[in-house]
């Protein structure tokens, strides 16, 4: 293809509304325009680079007997209502009314749309197992999208959903599609890391995520440096790889000091010297929030943990089996259950529900606030001057224990690219999902949900695997294998040799683009680096009549100058 | 690829709301599922089918340098505020607002998002010509969702956009188009006709549909006998085949005379005696709809047109130059306007434009309302007794004459599966869309649009090919090629042949789908029939035994009892 025949405009600089290096890169290199926030077009290449990566996982899943179908887009309020899910997704999914009123959303996943499918023809035991999927655009109403198509509001995604008549037979279909997803993101050689991740609402007890490493990933990882135990911060148990010893052997009396003017846990520091990892404090949330209760009346509960921990809201939700993450009071709702501000509260004589992270456990004789303004307690132990349960509540960081061994967690930053889910029968259940049995009895069948985001994907690809010049596509994804910057389009010679080369590389499906711009040759190598395909040929009527071609690969950038009939070759031993 | 290892379910009676062959054939066969009115699951086999037509496109497309993009579905109001379109498209075009109270809509066609994405771009003379183009889902709000893919809310399109410096390099771009989309359809191998239609609110000058035939069409068209002639009945110029002579020579004096009870032409014609060719009836229209005119006071007009002729509403917005069709008067209205009700009205003492189809010019002494009711006026003359414009206002009928030889037109229905349109400067004006050209001078490019309706037309090749037992599909975009109802899966030399013979002919590139059910010849023999693949091969224990295997061709049903080794032979010979 000559770049004078298609559509590609590269830009200098990025817009100012791109914080991170891909969605720079993406849009400089013309892969993506933008029509409105988290709306953009794909251009030519980048849509060449989707193409391949949808190739990649029809490739691999059909090798697993799954089925390609296409579902619509737009679904009817009925549908959602089944699972309840259209009260449940928040404002993410985008909900209206049509010209006759009726009620419909963009479909943002197709758990419901699939059973609806699959219900009124799978009826047997013999139906089993069935594997299912498509690759449609998504639409999430994300309230700031932002990182270019790494969290856009319309999407590519490619979701498969299994059906078995047993629990083996869904975790048998979890595990090949797990198996499937590594083919898949092996293809692009990339870095990236399968962690034990949480559900959100979708739903089901067992969950992967696949993900890519990078730097502006909008996830945190913790990654044994001993086993291939390895978790998304959010479901990571938090283990202390040394344990806290108390200095104190016995339990002291009580004390209220005045703390005037002490807000936070560093000015409580400041004031008392003692570590924030030996201070207690004490978060206040709403258990009403999010769970379907008529009661609205406030059901509030505390949290304690070390000064120097994060309260991780995932955890609480799961462990008090909430459908989304507690809300945290406001001050004046403290008041009203503490007595005090935030700043001064604590747990002694709460009549709220108190959870513990484990790390108080071993503390003794700490300060906790004193639920009167500008006072504070010392010398409190749990069991003596309060009631607790004692919980993983808090962030796991690097540092910590493995769970599986005596390792340690390792911190990295991923963009989840894909993730696995095991349902069970919660949505067969609400949508009668049923079939008859070996016996002929009716039973709900189990199924499994898998995705993985095609768009995102590709830039995540690019997040990894760049440099300061611009984009380091992976082979198996790069719109064109072959950039031939043609310096002298004129010259009937050096033009003839450019043909002969493109032709003879197409003829072994090596994808070739030629600018034949009328451009200065460093124009022209600046937007090579930006384009980024993993080979560079320079063409030019010097070069050529000196009987010197150079080959660069856009890795590394490493120059090979070689003669003519030496070009192919090479081309091939970089690309294979 | 086995029955047993997809995902088909076929059904013996089509669903109450399908009213036309092919709806039924497509639900029948297990293609489309409804998720709700106009929302349809695309099975497997018509993914197949979707994706082998989406590919003839892009194989067609890219010989005249089309260049494939992918825009969003969704677009801001903003958009199509330049345009006015957001006003004019009417309710086909769903609008929402999203979470943050922002206006959007699903994109029906994609003009101003394509102008959008090139005018930052294309700024020079030497960007041109360029013709981008994209398959993406679009969306029509159809109040009245019907026939299946044909008229489904959510479907997929091809459209293409031209863009070129001055008029000649659009027209060549137009033609260029014109023989690309006679390529795509010839690959088809279906009848179709490329007939003159209407722009209605795309806009434009010159505008061809390409039909393809079929009983059930939505479009009347009406096509030469003699030349290449051909139109959509909404623009078709109507022309008698022998023109009218009137047997009076002189006019004679207008006479009132009673018409108690009668309120139609027919009722007219009963009283009367005068045949209805010879009667002139009265259509009252408001101009005011369907325009921007803030003067919301009753702008009405009258039309004239013999008693056995139609109104062609889109001939009277054209000459008019409204946006939509003029609206009828109500009864009420006509009265306010006229004095009396619809069946006693006529143009005579009228103070409103009238407009008369040129059938009325050669009519003499004719009879027409008295504009009193109960009353007519006989030995009416135009020109003595009202003024009046004639123009062509009539639908034209079969047996007119063709508007370009002696010829006589023959209709046909045809249902729209592309259609090309001339832009000229309509949308560069209103969105700015401009370019220097080689004097420096900054000037509007000119445009096409281009558009094949991609899952209509898969359902469309099924209305014009079938048969009573099921979907004859056409090569190019069948499912499978090869459809082997492999009568005794159990048996192992049966089914080895079964197996060699799948392998022999995919390594050709001819797909196979193995029925490898657990039931009756009749009932496979039933189902290859309904799911219409070109052809079929019966294996069973006993033909093999015998070594006579059944290769029947589904068009026709032609039957060929062969050996063994001649059946891979034959299979080639049918498909090519």
């Amino acid at each position: 293809m000559k770049w004078s025949q298609t559509h590609i405009y590269t830009l200098k600089e990025a817009p100012a509304d791109a914080e991170i290096p891909s969605h720079k890169l993406m849009v400089r290199a013309g892969f993506i325009k933008k029509l409105a926030p988290g709306l953009y077009t794909y251009g030519n290449l980048a849509l060449r680079a989707i193409r391949k990566f949808e190739n990649i996982i029809r490739e691999e899943l059909a090798k697993d007997g799954c089925v390609e179908i296409l579902m619509p887009m737009v679904h009817p309020k009925e549908l959602w209502m089944e699972t309840n899910r259209w009260n449940e997704m928040g404002a993410g999914l985008l909900k209206f009314k049509n010209r006759n009123d009726h009620e419909f959303c963009l479909g943002a996943t197709h758990e419901e749309a699939i059973v609806d499918y699959v219900r009124h023809d799978v009826k047997s035991y013999r139906d089993f197992p069935r594997n299912i999927y498509q690759i449609q655009t998504k639409y999430r109403d994300e309230i700031r999208p932002r990182f270019g198509l790494m969290r856009g509001r319309e999407f590519s995604m490619k979701d498969a959903y299994s059906f078995d008549a047993d629990q083996a037979g869904a975790l048998k279909a979890y595990d090949a599609m797990y198996k499937a997803y590594q083919r898949i993101f092996d293809r692009l050689n990339l870095q990236y890391r399968i962690v034990q991740a949480d559900a959100g609402n979708i739903g089901g007890s067992q969950t992967h995520e696949f993900q890519l490493l990078a730097d502006a990933g909008e996830d945190a990882l913790l990654v044994s440096d001993k086993t291939q135990f390895a978790a998304n911060i959010e479901v990571c148990p938090a283990i202390d790889s040394v344990p806290y010893k108390s200095p104190h052997t016995s339990e002291l009396a009580t004390e209220k000091f005045a703390t005037p003017g002490a807000k936070t846990i560093a000015d409580l520091e400041k004031l008392t010297s003692v570590p924030t990892h030996e201070l207690v404090k004490t978060i206040y949330y709403s258990a009403n929030e999010g769970n379907d209760s008529k009661d609205k009346s406030l059901k509030a509960f505390a949290v304690l943990l070390r000064g120097s921990d994060e309260v991780n809201p995932i955890k609480v939700k799961n462990f008090l089996k909430m459908a989304n993450e507690p809300r945290m009071l406001t001050d004046d709702e403290v008041r009203e259950v503490t007595g005090a501000s935030p700043g001064s509260c604590g747990p002694v004589g709460l009549k709220i529900p108190i959870y513990a992270d484990n790390g108080v456990e071993n503390l003794k004789n700490y300060i906790v606030g004193a639920n009167e303004d500008g006072f504070h307690l010392k010398n409190v132990n749990h069991g003596r001057d309060y009631q607790v349960k004692f919980v993983d509540l808090r962030m796991a960081r690097e540092g910590d224990k493995c769970p599986e061994s005596d390792g340690r967690l390792k911190s990295y930053r991923g963009i989840e690219v894909g993730h696995v889910f095991y349902l069970g029968q919660k949505y067969a259940q609400k949508m009668n999902g049923v079939f008859l049995d070996k016996n002929g009895k009716s039973q709900f069948y189990e199924m499994g949900c898998y995705g993985i985001g095609v768009t995102r994907t590709v830039q995540a690809c690019i997040e990894q695997s760049h440099d300061q010049d611009g984009i380091i596509w992976p082979k198996a994804i790069a719109p064109y294998h072959v950039h031939i910057c043609h310096l002298d389009p004129k010259d009937e010679a050096a033009t003839s040799y450019v043909d002969s080369i493109t032709k003879e590389l197409e003829a072994k499906g090596i994808e070739v683009l030629i600018d034949d711009r009328d451009e200065r040759p460093g124009f022209k190598f600046k937007d090579a680096d930006l384009l980024g395909f993993p080979v560079r040929i320079v063409v030019g009527k010097k070069g050529f009549e000196a009987d010197q071609i150079e080959v660069v690969q856009r890795k590394g950038k490493e120059v090979f100058k070689l003669a003519k009939n030496q070009v192919i070759q090479k081309v091939f031993e970089l690309l294979s």
